[in-house]
């Protein structure tokens, strides 16, 4: 087939590609990740590229404006390559590497609690090292080689009847390997349901065993490289998940995955490859060899869960949405791919649902929720909603879509947290004149989730839109902040020349009521809840957040524009990464994991689309706050 | 690199090889199985082929004469390939297939007993299969997959707490599966120490599981395809070991095999091919797919067993002795490259030590030796002479190396049984006139190891030689058939006009030397295990002979040359593959598997080479029957 030379710029990278290659799966291939929120069907429009020369095949130019198509502008995923060609990937267009959330929280509350959960679930990690000596054979003591190590493995553990079982891998190279060491061994071994797995065999040593937690994201992936002896987080990284790719949200991605069965390789593959990518990080920081981490645990939401074990995913998304598995055995890496010792076993978290996850489950143990008497409620606001509702004695949970809106996904000028985000909006009711807060002070180029709640807050107060979201654009300080263009109205939070950019960033009408939508649609999920097991929100002690958004999110704002019930601010805590949290206890302590079993057994899912409650509240939520004033009295 | 054409003959088959190719690679390469005894080392003479043209080079010819090297005789081993060539590869050079023993027996005893052990032990097969319905998920009733699955096989079977395995590529696929078989499913498991391992899933249906009972041998591979549900063994098959070609011993392939890594990879590739062969023609004969075999057994020496597994070997053959395992863990079939289901678990028999291994243990269990208050003995006569003796209370075991001349090695004009092999001989004690039985009544070729024996017990009684095996050139009857030549003494068995070949069919008084080494070493075993307990001949109710040389056996002979103890033929038995029988025993009954692995660690291993008893016994053996007659009352 013919091949193609095609220049990206600005790195002015070359690469060869065959004929009807689509310019973004070239730019993979060059390195260079281009954002597709449809996952390469045209209609998101994220992948934009200029076209600098070459005269490409033009499948599709979905929403592209004549003046745009006109400077050259194209789909990548919808522009296919017949002739050498040279690409400008503009900033905008690129997936950017950046911090993610490592579980970091700004109240600092849970680091201690955390430490508790450990005292209280005992410290007993999953896998564990033992060194052992032992004595040569001869021709009277001549068991054999397995028998002599098994016996006295035993009897240090006091394992009793325990089965042990050794891999073949390892069993293949015991003999060479025992009389190298001189019979001075170090064995690294997994605790199981059924017994105790040798995992590793090599010359004695006093290196500790390492184990790694994961949190799958369907956005970002974060790993935590943690000391099984002393239990401290050694080494944390995060990233995108490179299954970006195939689509921004879950649905997309299984639609993809399930459309060939080279899709659904392709896709566990990615984020294969994404945790491998942060191991190799930590590992060569911490100069560790793969072969020290000797267990892994993995948390992430139902869909996540099976992408990463590469089972098919479909029934997920059909009615009546079934999982493949709740709990998922353990499997050696090698048969996951993953960098670590070939025989260690990665424990994938349970899950309740097809859309509650082993996250979910993860944060529900982390954060203590099941063990007292108080009612907690447990939010992890990302696209979806996952919220949990429960005690010592009960437990409810419940998913609701809500959109990409709060990642920066379908808002105009929306982006993640990162620098340059505008965080926090400051505006003069009478003149509408604008201060604004931007991540590292720099120049604003988009708004992020939270800011997105802080500006309707903002906007509402000043009486910019009404209580349906709606502009007023008769508004009396007669701004020129405040617009109607030709298909939306909009208010501009920062102009042209200080965003240094061609054009102003604004917030229109469209984006507010996708915000409201999100909104919605979790506060509904929430009452849901609450009317399922009739509760009342005052009953609540304690409503804890976790996820990336609700990091940095203002608790007044977010009652104010009715994303959260009115409560006190003081019953508010933020958890952060409660996933990989909730995978590291795990990891440190068997017990913990025994009990994150218990809790997905004991989880009641609620499915909201059963019956019309869900849709009523949701209705209802529109508005900011709410229809029903009476249930945001401090905002009345 | 340079290829030349090789030409076979008289197959006529035409190959192409690169430069400094061996003759006996080349004649691998072409399907022509050459014999190599001492794995190509240009040692053991078995290599012979005949160049026709063309000129190698010659890196030796090893105990070759001139006259053999002058009709273009060369060692196969040792003569490189450096241009175009026609070679003949004679009939006695080549490894022929013949029927091998595949467990049946003369005298039909044991097919009884074999029932009664599985009534004894229950029936209740390492692995099994249930159909199952399962009803279909809906909105409220949405448990997993999974769960749904291992609820109701748990209700079914009532496996109460045990832990239930489903591997990652079952589990996979799951979905999808349970759909398209409308939810009605049959399910292939495995139980193990460790809990219940799920191995297939697959549309319900009523095909009965199958096992496959494997007997690896030094020398030949034997499989029974067994129903699980019947316990009938449906077909059978046995052929060499395609090891043969890296030596005829276990010491020369545990040479080979550790050698360079890549050594030990071909050495159990050879195996595992030769596994498949069997597999692949049973599965064919039967109309059955790889995925209806749900289980192996498989029993064989130690060094069989590390070889199969590709566990290193190399301790074995180096004082102390130590193998790397005496139990084996079970893998999965894939792990191993077997023909059958990928996740069905192949269990290797427990063996005692380096040289008594899992076939001795499968001999030992199948014969229910160690059930009564009887003292039994068991012996497995083959290159090495393994025997165990005992009965409920105590279980002892040696091995002794009795070489290979009961398998026709090291045997002028030995061969196995098969037709044209000499199996009895009568001779006029006046005129020395002899006359033949051979094998299908066919011209004789040569002896087989029952004809071996039979000969030196006739020689014997005929004078031809005496007690210590010296020929009696003097004899009285003047016969031709007793002559001296260069180097060495001979008497004619067959007249090279009566054997069709060019050479007279002999005996020599080398091959009768190492004949009364072979059965001195094992009597001399007999004798000191007997010592080692305490037990006089006398107290031994039942001999049982197992082994293909066994089966052809005559008692009186083996008696008379001091290879057996001398007692009444009553007493003695023939099991036949007793190791293929274990096999299949184990399949049928998870508490005869059990029981085996009982034996294995209840048998006292007894080291020969430690003291100086059994070299004593060994001495006193070099004698027809034995230096000390009283122990021969019958032939004093
Ligand atoms: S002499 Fe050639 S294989 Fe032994
Ligand atoms: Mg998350
Ligand atoms: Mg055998």
């Amino acid at each position: 087939m013919s091949q193609y030379q095609i220049k990206f710029m600005p790195e002015n990278r070359v690469i060869e590609v065959a004929h009807g290659t689509s310019l973004l799966s070239a730019a993979a291939k060059a390195g260079i990740t281009v954002k597709s929120g449809c996952g390469g069907k045209g209609t998101c429009g994220a992948c934009k590229v200029v076209v600098l020369s070459g005269d490409p095949i033009i499948e599709g130019t979905g929403n592209l404006t004549p003046e745009q198509l006109s400077k050259g502008i194209r789909l990548a995923c919808k522009t296919l390559i017949q002739g050498d060609m040279t690409i400008e990937v503009p900033p905008e267009s690129r997936l950017q590497e950046h911090q993610v959330l490592l579980g970091d929280v700004q109240k600092g509350l849970l680091q201690e609690s955390e430490h508790d959960l450990l005292d209280k679930f005992g410290r007993h990690p999953l896998a564990r090292k033992q060194r052992i000596s032992l004595s040569k054979p001869t021709l009277t003591e001549n068991s054999s080689d397995w028998s002599r190590l098994s016996i006295e493995l035993r009897r240090v553990l006091q394992t009793g009847e325990k089965p042990i079982h050794i891999p073949l891998s390892v069993l293949k190279h015991l003999p060479e390997l025992l009389r190298k060491a001189n019979w001075d061994v170090s064995i690294t071994m997994t605790d199981t349901e059924a017994g105790l797995t040798i995992t590793h065999i090599e010359q004695g040593n006093d290196i500790p065993p390492y184990g790694v937690a994961i949190d799958i994201g369907t956005t970002t992936v974060v790993v935590y490289l943690v000391n099984l002896i002393t239990g401290e987080i050694v080494d944390q990284q995060g990233t995108y998940n490179k299954q970006a790719k195939y689509g921004d949200d879950v649905i997309t991605r299984i639609v993809y995955a399930v459309e060939r069965e080279q899709n659904l390789i392709e896709i566990r593959d990615a984020v294969v490859e994404t945790v491998n990518g942060l191991l190799d990080k930590i590992l060569a920081r911490q100069s560790l060899s793969s072969k020290d981490i000797s267990s892994a645990v993995v948390a992430g939401n139902t869909t996540m869960t099976q992408l990463f074990l590469g089972v098919d995913p479909r029934y997920i998304r059909l009615e009546p949405y079934i999982p493949t598995m709740t709990t998922a055995p353990s499997y050696p890496a090698r048969e996951l791919g993953l960098h670590m010792l070939p025989e260690a076993l990665v424990h994938s978290y349970p899950s309740v649902a097809s859309y509650v996850g082993g996250d979910i489950v993860a944060g529900t143990l982390v954060t203590d929720l099941a063990s007292g008497e108080d009612i907690i409620l447990f939010i992890d606001i990302g696209t979806n909603g996952e919220i949990v509702l429960g005690n010592q004695d009960w437990l409810v949970a419940c998913a609701c879509s809500a959109g990409p809106s709060f990642e920066g996904g379908g808002i105009t000028f929306g982006m993640r947290a990162m620098p340059g985000a505008i965080e926090r909006i400051f505006v003069d009711p009478k003149t509408l004149d604008v201060s604004l807060k931007v991540i590292n002070n720099q120049t604003p180029v988009g708004i992020c989730g939270s800011g997105l709640v802080d500006c309707i807050a903002k906007l509402l107060s000043a009486g910019i839109i009404d209580r349906a979201g709606n502009f007023q654009l008769e508004h009396k300080s007669g701004s020129q902040r405040l617009r109607a263009t030709a298909d939306d109205k909009q208010f501009v939070l920062a102009w042209a020349h200080q965003a240094g950019g061609e054009k102003d960033v604004v917030i229109t009408e469209n984006d507010i009521k996708n915000v409201i939508r999100a909104k919605g649609a979790i506060y509904a999920g929430i009452r849901s809840l609450l009317n399922m097991v009739a509760v009342d929100i005052e009953m609540i002690s304690r409503i804890i957040i976790a996820g990336g958004f609700g990091n940095y999110l203002n608790i007044h704002d977010s009652v104010q524009i009715g994303l959260l019930p009115d409560l006190e601010p003081e019953r508010f805590e933020f958890v952060g990464n409660a996933s990989v949290k909730g995978a590291r206890l795990a990891l440190l302590s068997q017990n913990a994991w025994r009990e994150a079993e218990e809790l997905g057994r004991k989880m009641t899912y609620v499915e909201l689309s059963v019956g019309a409650t869900y849709m009523d509240e949701y209705m209802a939520a529109l508005f900011l706050p709410h229809t029903d004033m009476s249930l945001f009295p401090s905002f009345q």
